[in-house]
Parts: C-alpha cells; sequence; structure tokens
C-alpha cells in the first residue's frame, strides 16, 4: 500500500526508499492528471454535440434561439459552478447532505483532502453535461432568460446536492465511505458516471419545464400535419456521434485515477483493465440498443426512421452510465437492448398525454437513466464492485442476478425516488416561479419567428 | 529486458527488485493503456467524419439515407466485430490462417497472450473505419438491408481474416512472428496501420458494390449535365478535417505501447519519437497530396476545386499508413505527391469506364491504399524496420531504394494481390447474392425521392 | 535534479542506481509525448474550427471559397512550416533573432537540444493556428492565390521569427533564458502560449489584409439594408465550440511536460496542478467573456444575438492565451470581463472608420490579444512565475497589482509594439505588393458569385 514503508524494509534504507517511491508518486501525478484532463476535454465537447443534436431537432426557424441555450447554458453554468456547484459538491470538510467549502476554488489544490484543480474539472464538465439536456425538453418556446435562471440554479445548487450525496467521500449515499462508516444499506449506491447524478438530474428538469410549459404551439400532437418534425438530421447524426465520442469520457474517465492495482503490484489486471472494460461496455449498450430500436420501428411502424436510431444510441449510453464499470460486457448487451425498449414506451406514453418534449429528452434522460440505475442494481459484479469501491467487512451487496441478495437492488430503488424527489421539489417550483413572473414563455408571435435576424 | 532479473543482480535483493520492477510495470500499464485508448477514441470520431463526408458528398434528399448507413454500419459492425471479428483476428492460440478464440470476448483479459480490453477496442475502432470506407461507394442506391448484411460480414469475416494475417502474433505476413519461425519472403508485409488491411479492404468491397449496382440513376456520367456534384461543401470539409483529426489516432496509435526503448534504457530515442515520426510522416503526406492534387487540377482544368483538395488530403492519408512508421519525413512527401496522381488518374479511368463511385472510395482508398503498400516496399528504411520489428537473424529486408534488396518488395506485390483477392472472393459474391434476392437495390422510385419523411 | 547522481549516494551503487533511474527517464519520455501529442492534436481540430467559423460568418455564395482558403492555409502552411518555419523558430545553435537549423527536420530527433519530432509537431500546430486567423479577416474578397502567398509566408517566416524571439531558448525575449544570460527589462516576455506570438500575429496580419484590400462589395457599412450576417448561425457555434475544445490543447499543452516537480519530489503541487490552473484560467476567462458580451450587448442594443456571445468567448480565450499559466482563477474573470469589452469597443471603432472584417478576427484577435498580454503584465502572480519559468538572482518581476513591481509591465508594453511592429513591416508590404500585381482581390463580378460549381 504505502511504497516507503515497503521499500525501506526492503531496501534496509529510509532515505534511498524514500527517494524512489517519491519518483514513482510525481509519474503517477502526472499520468493520472494527463487522463483525468483529457477525460475532462472529452466531456467538454459533449456540449458541442448536445448544441447540434439540439439544432438538428428542431424547427429551422428555432435554430438559433435552442443554439442560444446551449451556449448560455454553457457559460452561466460554469460561473455558477465555480463559484457555489463544485463547492457544495465536494467541499471538504462537509457533512452527508452538503458540502461547505472551495467556493470559487478557495483552498484548491488541497492537499489534505486530495483534490486539484483537474478535479474541479472533471466535475464542472459533468455539471454543464446534466445542465445540457434541459434544453432539449424546453426547446422552441422557452425565454432565453429563464435558460440563464435554470442554468445556474441547475449547476450551481441542484445537481451539485444530488453529486454530493452519491460522489462525496461524505455523501449518505456513498458506496466507498470510509471504513467503520456505515453504508446506506449496508451497500451505497452505485452511480458510477452518472445515470441518476447526470441524466435523472437533467432529464427530470426538462420533464418539469416541459410540462410546465405546455407542448409547442407547432405541436407535435393532435393535429393532421403530423408531429413536427426536426430540421435537419445531418445535424442529429453529428451531434449523436459527437457525444458517444464525449462519452468517452464521461463513463471511464469516472475512474478519475488510471494508475491503481487491485490485486498485486506488477499483475497484469488493474484499474486500467477495468477502464477497458468501462469503454466496452459504453460501446455494446450504445450499439445493442441502437440496433434493438431499428429493429423495433421497423416492425411496429414498417420505417427505418434515422432520428429513432440515434435516440436509441443516446438512450444505451444515458442507460449503461451508472453500471459501466461493474458489469459484464454481456450484461450491457441487456442493458442496451431494453433501453431502448424503455425509450419507445415511454414515448408513446408521451404521445398518450400529449407531453411535448422536442427531443425527448425527458423520456431518454430521465426513464433511460432510471432504467441504467434499476440495471446496475441487477447485473452489478462481485469481483468488480469489490475492485473499484474497496472491501468491506461482510462483503459487498451486488446485483441479485449475479447471487448478490437484495440490498443493492433496495439501495438503487430508494435511490431512484431520490432523485425524483429532489430535483421535483427543486425545478418544479422555479418553472413555476418563472411561470408566474411571465419570464418562462416567449410570446405566441415570437415561438414562431426566427429570431436573431 | 527483463527488469527483476536485471535489478536482482545490482541490488542483491529480489525482494526489493521485484517492488521496484513490479511498479514501474503498472505505471507502464497505466500509461500505455491511456496512450491506446485514446488513440482508439479518435479512431472512433472517424466515424463523425465519414458520416459528414458521404453526406455532404451526396445529393441533398439522398443525405438522410446517407447518414443512416454510416449509423447502422457503426452499430451492426459493432455487434459482429464484438461476436465474431475479433476472435476470427486476435483469437490465440491459432493458427496462420484465422484466429479461433476471444468469442464474444471471452477470457478476456488474457493474461496469457496479453490482451486486455484495451486491444479489443482499439481494433474494433479499426473495423468499422473499415467499413466506414464501402458506403461511400454505394451511396445513393443501395437498400439499407443491404448495408445491414455487408457490414455484418465484412467486420465479422472478411476484414477480421485478412487483419490475422497481417497483424496477429501467428499470421502468415506478420513481420514480427515469434524468433525461430520463418517470415513471407524472409520479411513479412508491412502494413502497419493498415494502407491494405483498412483502406484496401473498404475500398475493393466498395468497388464491387458500386460495379455490381452500376451507376446512380443521376449518374455522373454521359448526361448534358455533367456529373453530379455534393450538396454539401461544409460537410465535405468537416468530414475531411475530422477524419485527418482521427488519423492521429490511427496511424500513431498502431504501435500500441508508447513506452519501450529501441537501444539502452534511458535514452533520448525510443518508440516514443518513432510515433512522433510517423505523425509527422501522416501530416506531411496529408499535405503534399492535397497541395499536388490542386495544382495539378488548377494545371489541368484551369479551376480550384475544394472537393478535389479534400480528396487529395484523405488520399495521401491512405497512402502514408501502411509505411508511416518506417520511412523517413522526406519519402512520406514522395508518398503524397504520387497519392494525388495515382487518385486523379484512377478517377479518370473511371470516367472512361463509367464507373460510379459518389464519393472516389474505391478510388481513394482501393488505389492510394495499394500505392500504399508498394510505397513501403520501396522505401522502408532498415534502422526503423529494426526497432519497430525487432531484429532478425540474416537482417531485415526493407526498400530497394534505400539498399534493402527486393525481398520486402516482392512480399508487397504478393499482398496486393491476397488483398485483391480476398476481397473480391468474399464480397463479390455477397454483392451478386443481394442483387440476385433483390435486395441490394432501392427501386428506382426511392432512389430519387428523399426517404424518411 | 540529477536521478542517477542523487541515488548513487543513497544506494552506494552505480549500476543499480543508473538502472533504476533509466527506467524513470524512460516512464517520463512515454509519459510526456503522451501529453503533448494529444495536446498538439487538439491545437490541430482547432483548423475544422476555424473553417466552421469562417464558413458560418460569411455569406452563402462565399462558403466555398472560405473553406478553401482554410484548407489551402493548412496544406500549404504545413509546408512551409516544415521546410523553413520550424528551423527559423528554433532551430539550434542559433542567435537571439532567428533560428539556423533543423530545416525539413534536418537532425531531428536532436539529442543535445532536447528536440523530438513532438516539439515540430505541437509548434507546427500552433503556426497553422497563427496563420487560421487571418483568412477571417480577408473572407469573402481575396484570391485564393493571395492565400497561398501569405500562407506560405507567414507560417514560413513572420510567425516563426516572432515565436523565436519569446520562446526559443535563446530569443531576446525569453523569460527562461540560461542562467547568467541577461533577460529582457530583467524579466523576459511572459506570452505563455500566444496572445501575442500567434493571435496578435494572425489578428494584424488580417488587419493589414482588410485594410489594404477594402470593404466587401457587399459592405457592413453605409448601406440601409444594415450589414451583412453570416449565413449559418449553426456553423458559427460549431466552430466556437471546436475552438473552445482545441485551446485546451492550446493553453495547458504549452507547458510541453506533465512530470515536473516544483518543490521535492512526491509533492502534492506540482506542474500537473499548474496545467489544471491553466485549464481553469482558460475556461473562466471564455466564460465571463462569453456572459459580458451577453449582457453588455442587451443592455446597449436591446437584443440577445448569438454571434456576439461565440465572440466574446473566442475574445476571452484569446487574452487569456498569454497569461493563462501565471494568474490565479480570479484574476482570469477580470481578464474575460475586459475582453469582451475591449472587442465591443474595437467592433466600433471598425464601424466608424468602415474597416470591414467579416470576422472580426483582427479586433478579435488582435485586440483581445493585446489586452492579454497587457492583463499578464498586470496580474503575473510570483509565485507562478518563479515555478514556471525558474528562479532567478534577486527574483522573478511579476505584476504590479501583484507587487511585483513595473518591470513585467515595461517588457510586455515593449513586446505589444514590436509585435505590432514586425507583422506591419512584413505583412503590409506583401499585401501592397499582391495588390499592385493585381493578385489579391478576385473581380467584382468573381466577389458576388458563387464558386466551385
Amino acid at each position: 500500500m504505502n511504497c516507503s514503508a515497503d521499500l525501506v524494509l526492503l531496501l534496509g534504507n529510509a532515505t534511498a526508499a524514500d527517494y524512489i517511491c517519491n519518483k514513482f508518486t510525481d509519474a503517477d501525478s502526472a499520468i493520472n492528471t494527463t487522463y483525468i484532463l483529457f477525460s475532462a476535454y472529452f466531456v467538454f465537447i459533449m456540449q458541442c454535440g448536445f448544441a447540434m443534436l439540439c439544432t438538428g431537432a428542431v424547427q429551422k426557424y428555432n435554430a438559433i434561439r435552442t443554439m442560444f441555450a446551449n451556449v448560455v447554458n454553457l457559460a452561466v453554468g460554469t460561473i455558477s459552478y465555480y463559484m457555489f456547484g463544485f463547492a457544495f459538491a465536494f467541499g471538504q470538510p462537509s457533512n452527508k447532505f452538503i458540502g461547505k467549502h472551495f467556493f470559487a476554488l478557495k483552498d484548491i489544490p488541497s492537499e489534505s483532502t486530495g483534490f486539484d484543480y483537474s478535479n474541479f474539472l472533471y466535475h464542472w464538465a459533468f455539471a454543464i453535461v446534466a445542465v445540457g439536456i434541459t434544453p432539449g425538453s424546453i426547446a422552441e418556446r422557452t425565454h432565453i432568460f429563464a435558460y440563464v435562471i435554470c442554468s445556474f440554479f441547475l449547476t450551481g445548487f441542484v445537481y451539485p446536492v444530488l453529486s454530493h450525496w452519491y460522489w462525496s467521500p461524505d455523501g449518505w449515499a456513498n458506496p466507498s465511505r470510509a471504513p467503520g462508516v456505515s453504508l446506506f444499506f449496508n451497500s451505497g449506491v452505485i452511480d458510477f458516471s452518472g445515470s441518476g447524478v447526470v441524466h435523472m438530474v437533467g432529464g427530470i428538469a426538462g420533464f418539469w419545464g416541459a410540462l410546465i410549459e405546455g407542448p409547442r404551439i407547432i405541436r407535435r400532437f393532435g393535429d393532421r400535419r403530423g408531429k413536427p418534425r426536426g430540421h435537419n438530421k445531418t445535424l442529429l447524426v453529428l451531434g449523436t456521434l459527437m457525444l458517444w465520442f464525449g462519452w468517452y469520457g464521461f463513463n471511464p474517465g469516472s475512474f478519475l485515477i488510471i494508475n491503481k492495482t487491485y490485486g498485486a503490484s506488477g499483475s497484469f489486471y488493474g484499474q486500467w483493465s477495468a477502464i477497458g472494460r468501462t469503454v466496452v461496455t459504453t460501446t455494446l449498450s450504445a450499439s445493442f440498443s441502437g440496433v434493438t430500436m431499428l429493429v423495433a420501428k421497423k416492425i411496429s411502424t414498417g420505417a427505418w426512421r434515422l432520428a429513432d436510431v440515434c435516440n436509441g444510441v443516446l438512450g444505451g449510453l444515458a442507460a449503461i452510465t451508472s453500471g459501466c464499470s461493474v458489469v459484464e460486457p454481456w450484461a450491457a448487451i441487456i442493458c442496451g437492448i431494453i433501453s431502448s425498449l424503455v425509450l419507445n414506451g415511454l414515448n408513446m406514453l408521451s404521445e398518450i398525454f400529449e407531453f411535448d418534449d422536442p427531443l425527448e429528452a425527458a423520456q431518454l434522460h430521465g426513464g433511460c437513466g432510471a432504467w441504467g440505475i434499476l440495471f446496475t442494481s441487477l447485473f452489478a459484479k462481485k469481483e468488480f464492485v469489490t475492485e473499484i469501491f474497496g472491501e468491506r467487512q461482510g462483503g459487498r451487496p451486488h446485483g441479485p442476478f449475479m447471487g448478490g441478495g437484495g440490498k443493492l437492488f433496495a439501495a438503487h430503488i430508494v435511490a431512484i425516488l431520490v432523485n425524483i424527489g429532489w430535483v421535483s421539489v427543486t425545478m418544479a417550483p422555479l418553472f413555476l416561479l418563472l411561470k408566474y413572473l411571465d419570464l418562462l414563455r416567449v410570446s405566441r408571435q415570437d415561438e414562431i419567428e426566427e429570431v436573431d435576424v
């Protein structure tokens, strides 16, 4: 475990042992920082993916407004997460519920807690992904001012608090709390890269926004012209592939460090392998979800439809995000196949209830995200859970389908309800307040006219 | 060579030597996995490049069908390579001709053979590039079902078998087979990143597809309106630059590991330098090919044409892919200049024979890929070949222009014929079968109408 | 400092010490090369960003000409920098003013000077960014031949000489010249990633080009139809976000190596932290500049305008590029806020003087770049300057607002004037010569007609 302590026993020379071990520490810092920074950059490019996807999925005259929302979200979200968000999420020392330090990066880098700038950057990139989901749900009718407020509140408070619960060393649901501290259901919640923390947050926020705003004037439902389609399929594909690309920073990057052994030092298998496996599960879920959607739609409607395949891919990605590191590749296939069915089902429901989400973002990120949390609780493998989150007295609950009992499942059911509850009690009132103040929706005239000309 | 064995002699303390050496092994795993995974991600983004390039190069009403093909290819190819392709390519132990293990990643990670998830991922990204080439040749007239079948067969069987021959430790043409095992022409074939394995495969498959389908209704030839041009040059440039960007994962990434010394440990020069040189050759070939095409076209037609420069760049990239690691930068300039002439010549031939390939993919990837194989056999430098593939009793054949005799040239001529032969005997019958079953080409009506509306 | 010398004292065994230290050297080469190569690739993708941004910002019928310029610039600039530019910039041994070796990569890799292929690649990517700025200023009216000449001259001579002055070990203004060699103003100029070297060069070159060519026929000013707007906002956003993404190679990559300690080996804080801080300052300046522009424009014109926010973001990025590594995150906020005001002010001036720069590239890269140089001289922090550029007898001048006296400020004022002077005396005559030879501007007819059809 501790290089210097080990090596001094072997070399019988404390200074030499320290010297050598310190050089290893330097190399580790360089390797791990390289790994996490480039992962963060990949997560950042998802902003470009969201912007292209959203723009492609709206009507032509709303393209500029939509991109405006994406760019403003990004800039405002960055400011908010820098000032408040990171502190509420990871500020240490903290309590179970909220962080209290690191406002505006005060005391960072923090040797005592191990938080360096790179940690902030990685989590910042995540925060702006969460807030990049919501604009899709409320596209084509929302006032730019409302985007600014939502973005500030979501990245500065709603998302950080939830991420504290699951990911901060002190969070009540974190599966890797200090030895001796009891875990939630003796397990904690395994939301590795944030099917819940990121995708459900963005999706549920979008759900309330879309619900409270109501359908677009060019509504998807109830008129003879059928649903309005996005104006540019090329942007849809560009956005989807950029998001997929960025997901390779999102899921494997969540390991944060790559140079970590699981067994003896010098082993072939280590965290680097687990990271590779995470890329595999991510890729398989995306592909199988996309193909399932293709086939399902062909069977049910007789047509091949490009947008469906793209959304299938994204649904598979959102779902695998929770369990990507702790399931076998074959399980990721199941994750992906069911993702597309979940998305399909929720889309049918949204048609029945005339719920108008131009990008299906609530269904996709909210619905598939929730499925991902559930999936993880069913298929998490004991070996992987232990390797990643560490040994615990009495063992680690894992998926019931993998012989792991019901505790993880119970913890995850609670997590889904908690996620829904927290985002609902924070975001729904905000949208209602904005509506009450008449700041939420653009005028009827503005909604169907092109802006920025 | 072996850290523990060396260091125990120096330290006189086996446990200390092991301890230190194991820490180096861990760091190596982390560094090399970081290197190869990010390279794989870069190769993945080439999918986005292909999608944009193809879309920009077709008629507007065919844009959606074209992107559909790209996305479906990607998802289906992933499934196929995961299930069969990787096993046929690298499954070990194997014979000279085909791999027999690792179906659906069984037994991966495999300590005995050294294959980890990251190896699968890197090769998967390559497989879907190979299959990303073909849609360009058969664009604007092919049935989506045919894409699915082709993609499944190409990534699951045709490409993997060929890659086994050249890249698997057991492949008959691999230049780095175990010491004592004789090499093909005492040399093996140096197709470092796959001008043949990837680009010729995609290009020749496209050639047969385009030939068997015949020209588009809006044909390029023989009518007064001249050739149909792509509908969106912006996408063409976006696609070209994304492909170029991705090529920086493709060529230098093929080293697979970056921490490898060529001489004594601690040297300034090592595999990291060879990797840098590979990026340089890749860049120079692309640039010189693009500029040559610009000048050649200006001289021959009097016009500057953007699409020509883009294709010139891509031709230079496809050609240098084989020899990128074993030639001097000045040789890469020759590679690039001739690439654009090869492409130009083949395009003239295709006009004469009324061969209709909307993206010039057969000419570009097939033709420039073949030129790349030939180029490597002429200009490979002894020093570089030995560093990368290891010393052999009797020395390593290298390029005749570099004083290396004719064996490498002979081996590469055979390789070109083998590549053409293998892809032809597998893919031509498939396209003929699809045609016979009337599953290959869309109806006349569908070909000139927009889909997905 | 020197591993072998240190460790032999501790181990009392020179061979063992060498063995272990050499292994560390190998790992360092692998880590640092991975870091710098991937950073270079990120800088490369900025070409795609420029192409999309420029294309989106011009009139539809000029889109192809504009992209043509970007692609040709890239290819020609690569050839020129390979042949001459790198030699003039970094060729060693050299004098204070210009390099004299490494033409066409002769003698690279060079163990004695420490230059490997990766160094060339990183600086090449920078050179083509500098030359990627200028096409924006002279868009929509310049002959393709003029682009070729400008690109060749700028990447082959103008940019390299300036970069030699500030960045080459021998450059007269380099802050990290050898101990004992006196520094300019006892300080040298801190243009870490090139607000001056890259952005002012591109911007001032563009200024002279736009001035000498005069406004477009569809001028921005003086007619009733108002300013011509770009034809495609989607491309504007795509370009902006790709540039932002690429900037994460540009600014933090300029450290060149990531495994470097600042204090004792084994410390938590080291160059990896400084790199993270650089990413933070870059991000904050971009975001605050974008939001400031949004608010300022809303207040002054009553409208939200997407293009303004995008340019605000880019202005904040260009400005922070100089000081990104040596200022505190809070100072980066000031940098960003003032950037957008500088850009806004220069845009107003350009309207008054009827200066027509379709992309505001002269104002943005020239103006915000100059502000960045000034900003750095005011806010550079002693601790950071010393860590990055090394201790000097008598201490390091730093920002007057950080208690550092006036020397750095004086040096930077000179630097701004030198940058303006050098680019003006080289590029203005070139543009005048091209104009005299009637090679600069396309014909009136060509200017308003679509090319490449």
